[in-house]
């Protein structure tokens, strides 16, 4: 089965308009909008899933409460305050919902609605209501752009993927967009990721979907250990595409899956790829394990790393620190005969084999380091299981833009 | 009981002498020592607690034989030099013993042999050859402060300390050195730190101290979330305070245990107040905790986390970010009800109470975190265990360390 990359983000799929707005949440004036909506044609079904973070932000249960049914029709979403640890959170939420059913002529209760920003701010009305009219007016099938980028906070980068592949032989769709560069160690969601699909698909297959992709994406990216209170990753599938609805396992199911894994990379390196200061991509594949489960732990441990993570960003091929977060990696695997190489496009070299050290060119290391996506090719020698992480260096701009966030 | 801390080091307690000196692991002319050596006048009870990490410097399986017999008389360690990851480590390492144990007419079997410095470069037996001689020459008991600068590596202080209590009516003291500036993230055992006592006490309940202790203090310190390959924890107690030994539970035993207690903490705070690039002690106490477990892995992952380090790096309020790393904290506990205060030497301002932000004074909030050591004070509501962690703030300067550090 092919899956094709095509260009556009989150209307990239049959019947689904978007847009961005100033409301008034950020300051005025900085040319930054800090909302946005994305509206569907027609009731569709959806599924989401959310942080493992115990203190969780307001939109979270109202998102649950919203998709009980497993349906839904649009997506609301504000940056600059994370909507977490306010007193009235879920009022606030549940107001901003209903102004926008209100406005788009839908129900309430099929609005995704989520927030990302500073934790701990009260979160005021008088912005939505002014932003959300607007929203509502001018969205259109080609605002994805300007949706994409009302939900930044420290991103460089709006973050939109599409991709088309085939179920029931009709051409289906599904396209999205996410935002996330900070507090990013995903568990179980993801920062906020909006996926749109004109595929028929019910809300079981969708939530199965869902949550076994996760796992091998979102979950596998980490920029700097921080799991948020607020990430949030849905999907709204309004079944435009007009196939035959998926309802169970099988090949246009596994047609969906493949789908959304290619999208869920996409956005897992992006997102990767402009962690807060990063200047390269770090990829961490390995090979060799016991079992799937140890593949994915070494792999996300290597890209936690602080100190290899700093060791990228000086371009220095300190192979040590790898063998040292894959010894400290909380899984059971035979730690003695593990070979290491980096590539890049500027080519490929051997670091370590049988768990010691090789001759290393350094000049061809520090060729290699230099480029903006860096790997890290890992065998443990110890079974047949690979998994893929996505992180990126750790630089003295991380430390800047942490350091003065809130300011 | 009184514990009373003492100046000093290593040599602090009776019969033990000390040295560092330049064996040429490191670039001549920099005028730093690499190795160090510490001598008892007699053979004592000893026990060490070594890393969790799987790749394991070649050092340990070398200490585990010798410690079998629950016996040493003396420590060689060096710096610039992990001998980790390399051919022929555990060879290296036995010569280096056999030759001190002939330099200094001793057993090869009671030698404590540890390294610290960059993983997978072979391990030259020269420098050791020159440096072993010099060491057992110029040992003496004022050689403690050579023998901590010695193996020193980013450390920007040496960190050394002693205290005394008393058991079965005789004074005793303990002293030691410790090293460890970065990859700390301290699990089992603890960078490389060496304790002396004279206090006569069995090697079985040596070591059972020495396991029950690392709990509540080394292993809650965190400088970068690295687990090291190196981490080790060892001591020597000689018996010559003249005591009748501690073969049991009882008094001693616990004025022992308190004493080891109060010296591991003294270190704990150094090293984490030394991080790599800090500028400031973060100390977190957690109380009101549903058991002592949940108490400990809750006050470190705020320590861990590089948000919050980055924030009080830029001294800037942002507790969102703790209530952010309270909440990812694996393990079962309310987090609805969480009060959290911050505080230093120029006094204390409650900035969350019941998961919920209050109203803050900035300009105080501001004057606090300028402080060298700020502690976050946190209370869960959800029972009545408390555990303290140490960890320090994320800098440029532990960027710029550790982007060059192999260079």
């Amino acid at each position: 089965m092919e899956i094709k990359k095509v260009s556009g983000g989150v209307c990239a799929a049959k019947g689904f308009k978007a847009w961005g707005t100033f409301g008034g949440l950020g300051k005025p004036g900085k040319g930054k909008d800090d909302m946005a909506v994305v509206l569907s044609d027609c009731v569709g079904t959806a599924a989401a899933v959310y942080t493992s973070n115990k203190v969780k932000a307001a939109h979270i249960s109202v998102c649950k409460e919203h998709l009980a049914d497993g349906k839904a029709q649009a997506m609301l979403c504000n940056s600059i305050n994370a909507n977490t640890c306010t007193p009235d959170g879920v009022e606030v939420a549940k107001y901003n919902c209903s102004l926008l059913a209100r406005e788009a002529g839908i129900a309430a209760e099929d609005i995704i609605v989520t927030s990302t920003g500073v934790i701990g701010k009260p979160m005021p009305r008088e912005p939505f209501e002014k932003g959300i009219p607007e929203l509502v007016k001018n969205a259109s099938y080609d605002g994805g752009d300007k949706a994409a980028k009302a939900i930044m906070t420290t991103d460089t980068l709006d973050k939109q993927a599409a991709v088309v592949f085939s179920a029931g032989g009709k051409e289906c769709t599904i396209g999205g967009m996410a935002k996330g560069s900070g507090m990013i160690h995903i568990n179980m969601g993801t920062m906020l990721c909006f996926l749109t699909t004109d595929c028929a698909i019910s809300s079981e297959m969708l939530e199965k979907a869902l949550r076994a992709e996760v796992v091998d994406s979102f979950n596998q990216v980490s920029i700097d250990g921080d799991t948020s209170t607020n990430d949030t990753l849905s999907i709204i599938a309004n079944g435009m595409a007009g196939n035959e609805t998926i309802v169970s396992e099988g090949e246009d199911f596994e047609n969906f899956k493949a789908a959304l894994h290619e999208i869920s990379v996409i956005f897992a390196r992006k997102i990767a790829g402009d962690g807060e200061g990063c200047t390269k991509l770090i990829q961490a594949h390995v090979s060799g394990a016991p079992d799937k489960e140890t593949a994915r732990l070494i792999s996300k441990s290597i890209i936690c790393s602080s100190l290899f993570k700093a060791a990228i960003f000086g371009c220095d091929a300190n192979w040590g620190r790898v063998l040292c977060a894959i010894g400290y990696t909380p899984a059971d695997f035979d730690a003695s005969n593990i070979d290491v190489s980096l590539s890049s496009a500027k080519g490929s070299i051997d670091v370590c084999s049988g768990s010691a050290s090789l001759p290393m060119d350094e000049d061809k290391a520090l060729e290699i380091l230099k480029e903006e996506e860096v790997n890290v090719e890992v065998d443990i020698h110890d079974g047949d299981a690979d998994a893929y992480a996505w992180g990126c260096d750790l630089t003295y701009e991380y430390v800047k833009i942490n350091g003065e966030y809130r300011s």
